[in-house]
């Protein structure tokens, strides 16, 4: 696995010639709104600091140095995940908690987001319960932090790293595209490969629509062919399958919607069935909360999962995988899963099916922490090549 | 904004004219326990490791280190301030969250302070809830702390720094004032200065005292002419005023206390409008809380508010502030404010006001990581000056 | 108490021909499964870093690094000499809090381990509530990152450390230890000393056998002569006293059990006091929680509870102090101790005896978190004594 250092030099030059002069400073909301060779120089980034990594040369680049995060919602792996991408850097997390915090009634976000910025190199949110609320938060505190900065309260404007959000899941998707990158050989053997982002049970409700929108809105860059398959009521944020169509037009792909799983697997060289709650029904939640009306919310619940239960055969089987492109498809999941048998009755997946794919599933994940330390290092260096080469100069041992 | 090398090599100069000898290895309590000599090496300190930031100067004097947080009620500003300042020297945080440990029924303050000491170079305390309680915690943690090093128990004597009491709020105060040192363009400006410290309107109730008594004890040794107003009963305790008396005389400002914020407001260059509870409610409630009389708690927040109520009067409106010196007054407030209107119907300043103030309000409070920086960096060099210079020769990159 | 360089030296040079090649990326579960050699190992590494620390010289051999703690029990003790350990090493902490995670029903201990290991030098768990569980959640644990090592999912194995099981308690033991070879100038004087490790009265329940169980599994290695007192009915785990006579047996010392505090206590050199809960009613707890009989939780408490009331006269007294080898055995604890009249009304330990032995209780509490970098240092440094004559050389300073 270990790369070798000619190896790093060589994706630092392929590096030098990508043009990322726009990330510098600033911040990473959804994959769609950056351009191809910075969505490239994010993968070269992230596969260069793993393999100085593996080479125990420190990646250090803040001598001191403050990371935020904002998680507004329960996390295990994005928690992890982003803590480790600021250490390998250099950075120290302090994480904002809402529910120890002094956040008065009315304070404005404006107000926090100066606060707790004054040495804030970076600031990661997650904020993904709400339709509509999330990207809006990331980008008040952006332009707070901006505004602070502008007028000297901020020495320096932390960069926004978005841990996810109500529209785009960017370091999901891109872990999940760095891994098929890596699983299919590079980057030029996807062309014509086909995805299925599937729809499938599970006996939760309220799951973000982040991650399949995430997946079309990135996936679609690389030729493959798209296919979204999902029940009748399940779709998604029309703009992000905007996106996607034309994502797929440029890149010479294709994009399309189903609403059958079989549809979806056949031939498929890689599947994604992931429970998610209909855009209808988030939205619906969003404005029961927003009015108040919290006691219509256990009825709203009950009807999103009586309807889900209508759907339980949309489940990932060992015969729906015997569909897929010589019965192999690479399967994969954002974790954890809903595994039948095993964390539910009835869920996402068969548990044979799921068993067989661990190791890819958890090489999967793996690539979270670097493409976050590459999104930081991508905003904070203008020379990015430049400065990695300087690090393999340095050649500082991680582990004396 | 930014500090140019040789403006940092002169205070630096500067610096080393002070003597601060007596903070070397020592806590941090009440400014006016300091000296003018400590009080100013403290400003400039802070200013000047503003200024190495500034200038990507790495500041890190401990290669490795730890800073215990003990935060005895909610906080936000205060617990990033803190983590701000130790991450700038190279210390880590550890918070003693009392809720988490395993703090017994009875086990001594003696035991805890030691056992979370053995590796501890710096430990920050907020426990301003109850009066007569807070400082004497952390005169009990500093001895206990103190013992154990004599005894050979801990290898070195942690600093203390109080990040608020229930008599002074040193880090608040301080920011507060270096805010006004650069707003009139040095601390040889602010003779005859006056400023109206007065208590204001809140629909809240328990506000601690600290900071009205942080601002009396410390401004009223610049020559200032400091007044302290407030409804009849909201008195702050008597030793604070009288060290606000004897500052005034020696410094050639002058202190009084009047019951009317139209006559505190009256022509001066600086209001400070902020609810805190009276004096003596504060001590009846920590003696039911003593006395395990919880039931009457409640009434007594009731008779409060109910007393608050009547002064409703008591906010800082555009009125009032057209009275002050050219209708221009420096509005100064600790944070989070309770604005009309915003955070709540009544409260201590008219929306329009703060609005107003927001870019300096947010100074303001940028500067508490700095002194509280300073206060750690003064009491851990016994030649500070020596080792700021050291910091500028070397000029490590903090961003490398 | 600072150990001069020449001291130091000695010490590097003695750990130099210790075999240490089986702890290197290994895993520290029980002392009794450490050799001789390592056991001594790792004493000499946590007093070379305490040496190395008391001289200012940094032993920092992590340039950036993350070691993750797992506490599925309150604590503070432990919490902060794990996080001072690591920051001792420049290893930075990150808290697998499982409230605030979103670790799902049925989620494997496998894939956790995973996920949050991506970039994990250390692991630290502590889980001392379940008999048969806590030692069985490290060692799956350990497997599930082992195997992630070797299917490519990780890039290094972290290390684990047992912060605490159900069956030993090494990080406690080996500090108490450590603290026993200083009191008593040298391992070499330990041969045929007496330790009393006996029950004692608390009016608590579900206190964690780890202790008794890590201390006679430790102590008898020694050539002393162990005495284990506890009244009928409290035994300790069978396993562990094979264990502790074995090892008795090959260190020329003895292991006796007996049901009397007197002939324990009778010319102790040392007494360790300290009530835990009977290894019958933790199992039985335990098989009530599995079966999710939760209602009989409290009858199972409210009888181990009356038990216990029956064995008040189960505690250090003065008297039984006197009755110790001249008057004057070192009283050990692991703390917090139940003191009567202080902690509780009836406890462990009569006040002026607790009090008495202060400053040796603390200093027995300091040597953890030593003795946990020790742990770490040996599993990372194949060559334990060059990396450590390395950083003598250096000579960094710790503090600038």
């Amino acid at each position: 696995m270990k790369k070798d250092k000619s190896l790093i030099k060589n994706m630092i030059s392929e590096l030098a010639a990508l043009d990322t002069k726009n990330m510098y400073l600033n911040d990473f909301y959804h994959t769609w709104k950056e351009s191809d060779d910075e969505i490239d120089a994010v993968f070269k980034v992230a596969e260069i600091l793993r393999g100085l990594r593996e080479n125990n040369i420190s990646t250090k680049v803040f001598d001191s140095g403050l990371a935020i995060s904002i998680f507004r919602d329960n996390s295990t792996r994005t928690r992890f995940s982003f803590t480790s991408a600021c250490n390998l850097l250099g950075l120290a997390v302090q994480d904002l908690d809402e529910k120890k915090s002094q956040i008065a009634h009315g304070e404005t976000v404006r107000e926090t987001a100066n606060m707790i910025s004054f040495m804030a190199d970076v600031i990661g949110i997650r904020d993904d319960m709400y339709i509509g609320k999330g990207h809006t938060y990331q980008k008040t505190v952006a332009s707070a932090v901006q505004e602070g900065y502008e007028n000297g309260v901020l020495e320096q404007r932390p960069t926004l790293v978005n841990l996810q959000c109500d529209i785009d899941h960017p370091t999901q998707s891109m872990a999940d595209m760095l891994h098929v990158i890596n699983e299919f050989g590079g980057v030029e053997n996807l062309k014509g490969k086909k995805i299925a982002m599937t729809w499938a049970y599970s006996p939760s409700y309220g799951k973000p629509l982040s991650v399949p929108q995430g997946i079309i809105g990135l996936f679609t860059r690389f030729g493959m062919d798209v296919v979204l398959a999902h029940p009748e009521g399940y779709d998604v944020m029309p703009e992000v399958e905007e996106v996607a169509a034309a994502n797929a037009k440029k890149s010479g792909g294709s994009y399309k919607k189903v609403n059958s799983m079989e549809e979806a697997f056949k031939d498929a060289d890689i599947v994604y069935p992931k429970s998610w709650a209909p855009f209808s029904i988030m939205e619906e939640r969003t404005n029961l909360v927003e009015d108040g009306k919290f006691d219509k919310l256990d009825l709203l619940e009950k009807k999103c999962l009586d309807t889900n239960a209508k759907f339980k055969d949309w489940t990932c089987t060992e015969d729906l995988m015997k569909t897929t492109k010589d019965g192999k498809a690479l399967y994969m999941h954002c974790l954890p899963a809903d595994i039948s048998g095993v964390s539910c009755k009835e869920g996402e997946v068969e548990a044979s099916v799921f068993e067989r794919y661990i190791v890819p599933l958890y090489k999967e994940a793996s690539f979270k922490p670097y493409i976050i330390a590459a999104m930081i290092f991508l905003a904070k260096f203008e020379n990015p090549s430049a400065k990695l080469d300087e690090l393999m100069a340095d050649a500082t041992k991680r582990i004396k």
